[in-house]
């Protein structure tokens, strides 16, 4: 390593710190992993865990050490075709449905694969003299799109030990029943109508898809002042909701029908009693938690069934705009949405994504970025829906207020839940 | 019949006419057909003709005679079981997939089946001392759900006919190849930004998707004077358009590979030149009218690739606001698109429906309708793009304004083209 | 007509009257339906009737009279696309699947085809003066290929109407529910061991699958009486026989898994009631009768369950080749197996095809017809099971001893049942 | 361990000693093997190599184990459950298509089942003093279910590797290009007619579907002295044989079509040259090897291409009878066919199955095992072909003149060949 080291500005140093620790809490999530369990992919819609390692270390290889690192040689060629996800002016991706079928490279390959690009961009950001600014901006894109795979590293495992016959824990911890307490009632915050501002000028760092600020009129609308509670879902469920066609949307209503839909993602009912799949093993559904694991379909199908509707994004953001951003993230380990109540002030953030009303489209004015990164969210603006907020597999460093998460409507398997909205003041 | 009539109100001898003009106009569309015609049901997206001419009268008898005419007998209590469409709330609807299946009712019982309605509908009205409000609105909605079924009955049995390996011709009339005129070339009309007003408060008739009127924050914009032509989407495929993922969205990208798009529906190329399925069998494709039967997708990439965008539902209705709406619909009997420069002061309506960059959403405060008609609209708003203006397989008095057309973004078979847009003025 | 018609010879006026009367018999079946009904394929194993109409004539024509009637033009050249089922070697089939949505060439055009062809067929059999051999031999299969169709029509039309929620009969008349009568208990034919002979030299009419004579080495064994009946079949079902898997052959058991095969291919219980939906409509299932549209695998579970075996084909032809093949088959009008025990003797024939434990494979030192007819029967040789006997469906003329019907062992909709057999005397 | 043990009767010893050797040769296959490896399963077809592993054990375990040992305690319960491959009657089977899909058990959980299996297993033979004649039986069976597995690991791990897109090896060692040797012209050897016998009467080990002995009228036949070559078989390919449908049977030709076959699985030309991949990788197709990886289909259409047919498995039986059985077998270690004239002599056994005409149906006054081994062979008895002889990954040990493999007339992953014969002498 280079003696200019010492000569590091405290900018690239801050930058080296949060690579190092991002690339290192990664390597943490998979660490109660067999090697066998590296590899399963059950549902299309999840990557093996050995794939996350290797796509998010490709990123940085691919957009960062080949295109600016002199002399960088590629771990291995093949890996190019191997793990790029998605980016096809870059090449045609491996398909993804069939990523549970590579048995190689194996982990062990894998992990030196990580080191090798760690070594090599530790030792790029040391030894440049003067970093250009672009390459700073895509350390920073690279970091945070770890932090999104390590959310994915969550939901995936969980998803993927939650099909075994013999459901295996994904977390070793003795399992502590966390205690049902008093719900706090549902308080609506309310605000007056008016040209609000909407969306990021990307001072700090921000995707493309939260920019540019924008004006939007608002029309007064109020707001829950927390997520729905499994205790208020399984009234729903009760009252029939899974059976009433007239609560849901048509597409809903198919879904219902076709996957035998009654209650969220991994629950099911045993002597009358609901319980769940957790990274903990099969436990009782808690009340006192928000809801989680449920399609748009669900969340809008509840919010008819009690006579309000989900917020659009626009009023999730204006809504919270002041609040700071505290909760149940990646960090606290927990890796499932905690009771409301638990501290005295209540919460508002965090624990589960929040389904919004508002189909993921591009903000007025913006414009996608060039190249490869272009692709990096503007692409996917059809058929997906707006989550806004944070949930428990979500780094809290990875978050800010004018975050847009997007899903298609009716996946499942995020840590996904809701919130109340109502015209009006 | 009874001598009231002669003091019927002229309103209700409007909607009288307005009814019995409507019914007429549908059996009009289906009098090129066979018997055989009438069954085929060629892709679950399309219905057998006698479908559409049995579920609208189902609409009649089922939401007025039913519901308000006294001791009114249902003219087989079969029917409602088989042409119920998607209203759940009134019973399982028969599977849309299988119509194609269904020999009986025949043909003959169902025009018996669309006079026995008609005659109770006429007596009901026209005996009725004072006609209940109720009432006179469900006639509108029932009018203007027959004209939705009148623009897909074309729609369809030009599927339906295309997909014949034989090419049958719907309209048996001489072929006159339409001349290609010299294409005008685009305008651009540009808005200031401020708040703008969209939808309706229903004075006259609206469906609930477009109410009611609320205030919009517009941003400036731009908007193209005609739709893009044929002329120009043929550039787009030769600049090889539909082989370029950077262009596409993902869906739209994924569709393009597994369907193998490589032109609009009906085009195939023969010895070198762009041919397509009509109404009146295969022409060479005219290059001088709008292009139609496009996805969303397909309309996305191709704005892409010229540097603009398409506009939002609400930049449309904002431009158009003043405008006649003059133009190719379904009375023209053209029942394809027309050139543009045909009339010397150009044309800036009708012809093709105007895919927009807006999903489908519902407008602030609204409010579905009760019962089983707020299934009418509401419940497919997920996954579909809001499309504006009008075909030329529209009725013209059908449309408005405000009207609010949707598909799902990868149809189709509709009369579907579009418009260019950009920020700013 | 030519004078010389009268110098026919009585062979040749045989012929014409075989030809004649076989059509008129097609055309007789088809006299119940709506020409609605002559459009609809409900199934992908089942084709339109309309379909079978042409297709029948369309092999008179490809085979007779395109090849051999001078001056002869073609009804229209569009058909032979259209209605060529699956000789290869004349060019690509139009797709089975898709027979159904073929509105066109209508219902009357067709027939307009069969008078063009019979015209011409007679025309040309009548004034040939000396008739070649081949042309005989071509009119004889296709009258035999027609014959095959009509109990497809019969087969296809039950199908077609029975998935029609209003269950609507093919035959009109009034159903006499026929009577329970006793059931004759089983006897057993034995057979010695030794060198039996098989299949047939063709000496009158015969197929090539069931050419030439050959030894066959021939195991002592026993054969029922009559075929298995559904009263006895119900004793299975009650016995938990579709619930046991050990019953049944591997393929057998998933697809009573995967379709949840619980009884034979239309019957439902109703109220504690079997009933089964017939060409008269519903009727209670008659406990007197043989069982019948059956899949083999059904046949064969059964034969485990009691204790017994299926015969093999050769154990069948065996035993029946000194019977007269008197029984209940497509000419006497029922369209549906009857009571064992109607007549004083018994009757050990028809009302169903009997599966045998034989697959579909060629004989010893066969060999297939030349030219388009080698497709005629050997090209199936793979994944089907061997018939015997003839049904309800099938013309009495049209079936031998030696006759060998096949299908895949999964199918139901043909009149099939099956008798026991064992083995040693 | 017993003292006793030095009083085993020879009998039991050698009973150990296969035991023993056949359990370390299942271990031997799996050994170039990375973890990972292990888990995947990339078709249906095949199996996970754990999975084999594990599921060879459960049979010991629970057919003699569990059912015969005195105390013996499962190794987990749970494993009946995951490893039961289709014994309906021992429970619900694990479903096979999602056997890729259990990262659990890890692979070394799953060896320390093998250990404690074969512990048990070795303690019960060494101390029961005198040892039933049911589990020498059963040991037998065990042992020669324990080889077809072999057979399975090889051809399940040459197709996991092969679809990789990096076309590992699956050994390792350097490949040596076979050399390609003269083709030794085709001879054939003639049968008169007569009554033959087939079958066996189980005095050493055969498998229920080979019993007993019976009698069967053989027609005069000749057979080739060797399967058809790659070079032959090129040929046909040249000759536009994947092309001429009235090759093909029907279910054959859907198939070219469907998955657009243009040669043997695992071919493809590169340049002008057809390569295939291998054990050992990618290497040029060797001309005087015999061709493998075919369907029957393919077998079938190419004799009829030559102006052959294939053999009756009695045929094939009958023409063996006296023949050694050497050969290139699972020992030899090259799990690749052989060329032909490696030896002076010639060769006639072995590197490949040889697909027969015969459907796989029980043999004339057979019965099938009773308890969960009758399920063994006989419920796989509908749609399948019989191949004889013997491959390259075919333990020697474990097959005979009379030994009936069969597979589905369309699979091709395992190594399938076939040899032509003719009527007549």
């Amino acid at each position: 390593m280079s003696t200019k080291q010492v000569f590091m500005t405290s900018e690239v140093s801050t930058l080296i710190g949060k690579y190092t620790e991002t690339r290192k809490e990664t390597m943490n999530l998979v660490r109660p992993l067999e090697i066998e369990d590296f590899v399963i992919q059950s549902h299309e819609d999840v990557s093996p865990p050995k794939w996350h390692l290797a796509h998010t270390t490709w990123f940085f290889e691919q957009m960062i050490l080949t295109a600016y690192k002199r002399e960088y040689e590629v771990f291995s060629k093949n890996y190019h075709r191997l793990f790029n996800s998605y980016y096809e002016s870059l090449g045609t991706p491996f398909p993804k449905h069939q990523r549970g079928l590579l048995s190689r490279p194996t982990v062990q390959e894998i992990i030196n694969y990580r080191n090798h690009v760690d070594r090599a961009i530790v030792e790029m950001l040391t030894t440049e003299e003067i970093l250009p600014d672009k390459i700073k901006e895509l350390m920073i894109i690279g970091i945070n799109h770890e932090q999104q795979h390590q959310e994915l590293l969550v939901t995936d495992i969980k998803y993927n030990y939650s099909i075994h016959p013999l459901e295996y824990p994904y977390l070793q911890e003795e399992t502590q029943e966390r205690p049902a307490l008093t719900l706090p009632p549902i308080k609506w915050h309310s605000f007056e109508e008016g040209i609000s501002e909407i969306g990021t000028n990307n001072e700090d760092f921000s995707f493309d898809n939260e920019r540019p600020v924008h004006k939007h009129w608002q029309h007064a609308f109020s707001i829950a002042s927390r997520p729905v509670s499994n205790k208020e879902f399984m009234e729903f469920i009760e009252d029939r909701g899974y059976e009433r066609p007239e609560l849901w949307l048509a597409e809903g209503w198919d879904l219902v029908q076709t996957n035998d839909w009654k209650a969220p993602l991994y629950w099911r009912k045993e002597e009358g009693i609901w319980r769940t799949y957790t990274v903990r093993g099969v436990e009782s559904v808690n009340p006192s938690e928000p809801v989680t694991h449920i399609s748009y379909f669900e969340a809008d199908a509840y919010a008819r069934w009690a006579g309000y509707r989900l917020p659009t994004e626009q009023e999730w953001e204006w809504a919270f705009r002041d609040n700071d951003y505290e909760g149940n993230f990646l960090e606290s380990g927990l890796l499932h949405p905690s009771s409301f109540g638990e501290k005295e002030s209540g919460k508002e953030f965090g624990d589960v994504w929040e389904w919004t009303r508002s189909p993921y489209t591009q903000y007025p004015r913006s414009s996608p970025l060039e190249g490869a990164l272009g692709e990096y969210n503007a692409k996917f603006m059809s058929n997906k829906m707006v989550l806004r907020g944070g949930s428990c597999a979500t780094p809290a460093s990875h978050i800010r207020l004018t975050y847009r998460n997007f899903f298609p409507p009716e996946k499942r398997w995020q840590f996904s839940g809701f919130r109340l909205a109502k015209d009006g003041q």
